[in-house]
């Protein structure tokens, strides 16, 4: 079972330096937790994933119980064997895919918004009216939804999400939550967190029910696999407080953070919920990761991130610097035979020029997505590694402002 | 410069064991060369490649003077450093790509018959009528082509080749030739031969007058690059051996074997050609690289080959395995926890089964792409060792005799 022990805190502040042990390997916190969607980081073999820094992967229980199916990988050996990675893993709970849709149907998110609840939501998958169309209905039960692939109905509650993730079989899963549209008001909000409360119960009991029989034996954890309660409420601070305490007082082994806040309010909401949450156990912020969050989120007690923003961008040819990012396709890269940077120890950095890069993207060759994902990874893991350096060496602060100031400096910086 | 040693013959057939060593490393013969068309082995970082088994890249000059120019490349120092590939490189000349567009434009090809030579030939892209049109003009100072990126307008020489070549600086570079179409008649072979003959003779004068000069300095190969002559004649018989005669008389490094013959011929038409060609240099068939080619190809006196087959193949699907190959898209592999072949040394069969591999394939996974061509590589590769060992080990018959057997025994194999 999980063990979290803190290290050192952040004088003043809630953050704090620790280790997590997970039944496949100790993860130093806080710590970039590397999405892998389908089982496996796109673009990288699990090697060279370990090479730059990544301790522990994420994958997406919406995405593999509808391919390759969770049944699959339960007779594969769960997720570690299945990939090849022998570090440890996190599933999240598929609620935000089915929820909100925009991880699963691109760009236009259409979130649900207060009073929505059971009605059957329709969108269109590509911005406009006329294409086909995808369903989403809530109840207090759960939620129906249509698979992105091929349109097929099904069905997740907190029970189900949870058999899923047992049949995955990582070694750190999420409880079934609702996660709401930042522009929801008060009352959707209560609502949706009152909800997710109930579910984060039934989701405990299932979990336990599951543990305790053993029926998922096939892998390396057998009952080993640790449940995160997560906490949700918006952008409002009695809901935060609110849901924070009712989750704490749950029998998780950890706490995601979850749902919507715009990006001003978030350091302060991740504040209100860890000032309760108990200290002893570990924090995961969900599905946050640009450099400026880290900061945020790790002084305010944050001890896990994800985020699909490294990968994502690196695929597209967008690399992060410490001066902040560059669109790898402009023309000025075109002849230009240094490294990103000259300092990066990554693997990338270390082998291959911008012009090479620049060729690779324009020729749309595969190794383009590998090499900019790899500095990407590798920028954010040594970001998060640095940032964990500086508690402990009691210049948090200095080194915040150093790297912020030089990361934004520039207008195309974000 | 290249020096070429024979460490065995076969025993009353033309093919040898040997040693090439350039000036990036040794190369035991015969050897599979590996294509990274556009200075990256597709899907591949160099270190894979070279764990693999590969000996040697060869990347096309086509693909490489119109993205990113051959003048990046010389700038950069070189298609080594370019790429970070630390071990022996060629390229080709680019008269496959710019006469027979086969390469560049897709299956659909449309190679110049008997009599087209001074026409302004015209072909759909795409196989209908009514798409964009590709145009290649030859006369006896080269050809006009478009370029298959923006359709600009180019033209090649032999002298244009060779520059082109040093600036792109492999170890081993070859001379323009003209790569006729199988069905092209006695006539046109001919004369394009004839002509190939005369252009041997340009780029070889170009090629010294480079080396004199030494222009192009930058790499580590400075005036070391070898050029290799190509012998042409289709699938005539005295064309053959008189096209092996006329090139072997001039002071090429090593040769080529080019252009067209149907399948059931080309082991015989090999054999013409290499009973002319000077042994104590090297030959390099061009183009080819199926299993049951590579037997043919050896036993009548081949050293190198290079073929996209493998890696092409691999992104789409198609797995080598000693049985013949398989389709992983299959149905059946979705549940199949068995590695590709139990018994395969190379990365992917060590850690994956086909029922990842049917995953990443199913859900569009780049990772898919690089562990089936992991796995092609590895078994060409490997393949070609085995052939070289047979005949060290003088049991080259049994050996392919046992391996052809299996590999075509079923009818879906080829």
């Amino acid at each position: 079972m999980l063990k979290f022990t803190i290290k050192k805190k952040l004088e003043g502040k809630l953050g704090r330096v620790g280790t997590l042990k997970t039944s496949h390997g100790i993860i130093e916190t806080p710590a970039f937790v590397t999405v892998g969607t389908k089982a496996t980081v796109k673009a990288l073999t699990p090697e060279q994933v370990k090479d730059l820094g990544s301790q522990v992967v994420l994958a997406n229980t919406y995405h593999l119980y509808l391919q390759p199916g969770d049944e699959i990988l339960k007779k594969a050996g769960g997720l570690n064997k299945f990939m090849n990675w022998n570090g440890p893993t996190m599933t999240d709970s598929g609620g935000f895919q089915v929820f909100s849709l925009g991880a699963a149907f691109g760009d236009n998110v259409s979130k649900i918004a207060s009073g929505e609840s059971t009605k059957v939501r329709c969108r269109a998958e590509n911005g406009g009216t006329n294409s086909s169309c995808a369903l989403a209905k809530i109840d207090e039960d759960g939620v129906i939804f249509r698979s992105h692939i091929d349109g097929s109905e099904h069905r997740f509650t907190p029970e189900k999400s949870i058999q899923i993730q047992h049949n995955i079989g990582a070694d750190m899963i999420f409880a079934f939550d609702e996660c709401t549209s930042p522009t929801a008001g008060y009352k959707y909000q209560k609502e949706a967190m009152n909800r997710t409360h109930r579910w984060a119960k039934r989701s405990l009991d299932e979990h336990k029910k599951l543990n305790k029989e053993k029926k998922w034996v096939s892998g390396a954890h057998k009952n080993e696999i640790a449940l995160f309660g997560i906490v949700q409420g918006g952008r409002f601070e009695d809901l935060r407080r609110e849901s924070a305490k009712v989750i704490s007082e749950m029998d998780f082994d950890g706490f995601g953070i979850g749902g919507s806040f715009s990006k001003e309010d978030m350091y302060t909401a991740v504040g209100w919920v860890n000032e309760i949450l108990p200290e002893e156990k570990p924090r995961h912020l969900l599905g946050i990761g640009e450099p400026s969050d880290l900061f945020g989120g790790i002084e305010n007690g944050v001890d896990l991130f994800d985020c699909v923003a490294p990968t994502r961008m690196a695929r597209n040819g967008t690399i992060y610097t410490l001066d902040g990012k560059i669109n790898i396709l402009n023309a000025k890269f075109k002849e230009d035979f240094e490294p990103i940077e000259k300092e990066c120890g990554c693997y990338t950095c270390q082998n291959y020029t911008k012009a090479y890069l620049s060729h690779l993207f324009r020729a749309k060759e595969m190794q383009a997505g590998t090499l900019a994902t790899i500095h990407n990874l590798y920028f954010i893991n040594k970001l998060v590694a640095d940032i964990r350096q500086s508690i402990l060496d009691e210049n948090f602060e200095e080194f915040k402002e150093k790297f912020l100031s030089k990361y934004y400096r520039k207008a195309d910086s974000q």
